[in-house]
């Protein structure tokens, strides 16, 4: 009997392979950061003795969700305005919220309850878009959560830097910083085509190649972008890119919310990840991406929460059952996006895209484990038929139970195993009665 | 001091009266069934001695969520098949369920998980359309939860009766089994204009009529069924309702997807409620609700989950979040829709379609005591703004603690009081798998 950390057992383990097995009362064995093996639980407590035994009867077993959009700190600033036009909102209440508060202090603190929430809710991965890189890889770093971390760069100042030179000199610093981490991973995030100049996207660019990181880019959220780029450029925005020779496989693009045919077309062509933010398109009226179009043409399409701030969670449980329903009213097919690819957006597809796809994203042997376990004794779990369809379309983010990252117990029985989550509210709070009285809203 | 049963308080009373009065550190005293006082914690405390006290710091507390269109005893068909045209998901799969498996035993076995993820969810009251509405409402009665339950009248036969008179027949004695008590109040449920010919219809109506009971109907849920009724009545579906005679307030329309602008003035000036079932109308592809239009025409739209079968839960809360946002971006503007409406829709207005308007539906003195209490430490929920926003976008059904139905403490800390959840989750499963061997899906 070889000794293993952990055994990870449960009535199903979705193993989200290339072969979607499904495998009923099984279990997977870990060792150090890895998983070791994968199979009929039986078999594996025959060949394996563990420190400590996870899961169980009623339990599911899958990989971890994959976040492949969101600027995490924003959970500050969740619910501080709603129901607004969007430049109103912008305008009025982000911007100058973030340019009063922003800070390396706000950043650390506000990922930690970043970071409690996505993993409470079973999402082991995230890619950011934010600023102060240093204080947000630190703090998600404690809380045992596994992240991409997008230098922001822009063309004009905010609190983290003056000029476009210095974001990207503090880019560069974060990658170095950074470079060969276990959880953490820098990448680089030029804001999008209306807040950064060709040349800056194509420095972002150079710099991204230069140093092996994947890109990470809004693009075409909304209508009014469409317009300001076709003004300025003569192009529609994907073209643009083309053009300046932005696209191949290291880039995620976040939303294509308004994107043409052709545009999907060189997309596909360029292997762009696309990452979906339903809910925030949603609620911010931003619109319906076409991503039933996209998948058909072979795009790679993931998921992302967006920040709290617009959508007003981190809940890719939401997202997915929010996306598979809504799309299939849009495509008047009830056919279109079934439970199993939607699950595969959310978790293998979603490591893909953020160039993870040979570590994370599926419960394999070789693979790191990064694993969440859910519990199925509910009443809106119950009964069961498929596991697919209950994950996707009624299992919320409170069913998460534990969650494994990088082979260590992060959450366990839905408590944080070495943070305080008291602390972490009571700072929320403290941050959000100082936002509160100076928001003019 | 008067002595009370409960006084329960938190951070936030919403009471969701004509005034929409927010009370910040409050408190409601009930006695019996009654609340006979709501208003400022400190002061409550100083008036009234209770028994019990529920709630506290940290929680938010609200009318219980009111459902107006369900099939409950259907949540043993939950995930039975999922993306499938809906043609094919009726006939080879849940309709040939339902003639094998349908019976009173069934029906009160399945209410039961029914009511307890309703109850669970902060939903107090639902009204449905089913069969062996004595089974429903006897187990609905034992769960502690106030039901509207429509008899289903429909022109051909089903488990539960074989012509349309024994439908009627079964209406009436179900009516005088269950008129005037606490919990259950009958109605009753002509399936639609498609499966009720005008005169089923028309003598639905009038018995309605004489027993004073309200009207529970599927109305224009999907293209087919304008299509029928254009080509059987030469009308659209509103129109050919009107015609018979068929509106007023004690109506029900559940769906109303596939409804012109003139259909809609009708409804209006009918006062004719509208159940709004957005996520079934999603997943089985029916299509959008012009809800945002219904409301600007003085139509009373609420919400309903629809059965668990084609939804896949029953759950209010992200039925809310949902529809907030999917008609934002329909729309085209994120204004619409704002949360105090949407909450609105979920709790006074859903009382007033159901004619409950003078008992539920907001916490006021001398109404009925059917409140929920939410957590409000969670991350999910940090840090707090505007409470109204986070009900809306941010909170899950998993987010409410306690349960007050009638006065009676139903569910206290997400535990029911009286019934054992381990053998409702038991039984639901033996179902489930009698049900699964039979399917040939």
């Amino acid at each position: 009997m070889e000794s293993v950390d952990y055994i990870i057992c449960g009535d199903y383990i979705l193993t989200m392979n290339e072969e979607l097995a499904l495998i009923k009362n099984g279990a997977v064995a870990i060792k150090g950061k890895a998983v070791i093996s994968v199979g009929d639980s039986a078999d594996i407590f025959k060949r394996y003795t563990a420190k400590d035994i996870i899961g169980g009867k009623g339990k599911a077993i899958m990989p971890g969700l994959i976040n492949t959009h969101t600027h995490a700190a924003m959970v500050y600033f969740r619910g501080l305005s709603d129901d607004l036009p969007l430049k109103e909102w912008l305008e009025k209440h982000i911007w100058p919220a973030e340019n009063r508060w922003l800070s390396p202090e706000f950043v650390y603190d506000a990922v930690g309850l970043a970071c409690l929430e996505m993993l409470k809710a079973g999402i082991t991965t995230y890619h950011d878009m934010y600023f102060f890189g240093d204080s947000a890889a630190k703090k998600s770093k404690e809380m045992g959560m596994r992240a991409l971390l997008g230098a922001g760069i822009l063309d004009f100042p905010s609190a983290s830097a003056k000029t476009s030179d210095d974001y990207f000199s503090n880019a560069i610093k974060f990658i170095n910083n950074w470079k060969g981490d276990d959880l953490i991973t820098p990448s680089i995030a030029p804001h999008a085509i209306y807040t950064c100049s060709p040349e800056t996207l194509k420095k972002a660019k150079a710099l991204s190649e230069k140093y092996g990181t994947s890109v990470h880019i809004h693009l075409s959220e909304t209508e009014w972008e469409i317009n300001y780029v076709r003004t300025l450029y003569n192009n529609l925005p994907v073209e643009y890119l083309e053009s300046i020779g932005f696209f191949d496989e290291s880039v995620t693009a976040a939303h294509c919310v308004w994107i043409e045919d052709k545009e999907i077309e060189i997309l596909a062509n360029r292997k762009v990840g696309v990452s979906h933010c339903m809910e925030s398109n949603l609620k911010l009226a931003s619109g319906f991406a076409p991503i039933v179009t996209m998948l058909m043409a072979g795009v790679k399409v993931t998921f992302g929460t967006d920040g709290a701030a617009s959508n007003n969670d981190l809940n890719i449980f939401s997202e997915m059952s929010t996306t598979a329903k809504v799309h299939k009213a849009l495509a008047n097919n009830p056919t279109v996006l079934d439970s199993r690819t939607v699950l595969l957006m959310a978790t293998r597809w979603g490591a893909e895209v953020l160039g993870l796809g040979d570590k994370i994203g599926s419960i394999e042997e070789g693979k790191l484990a990064d694993i969440i376990t859910i519990n199925l004794k509910k009443p809106h779990l119950s009964p069961i038929y498929n596991i697919y369809s209950h994950i996707v379309y009624a299992a919320r983010a409170s069913d998460v139970e534990d969650v494994i990252v990088d082979g260590k117990l992060v959450i366990q029985n839905r408590k944080h195993t070495s943070c305080s989550e008291e602390d972490i509210l009571i700072k929320a709070q403290e941050w959000g009665d100082k936002i509160a009285a100076s928001n003019s809203g």
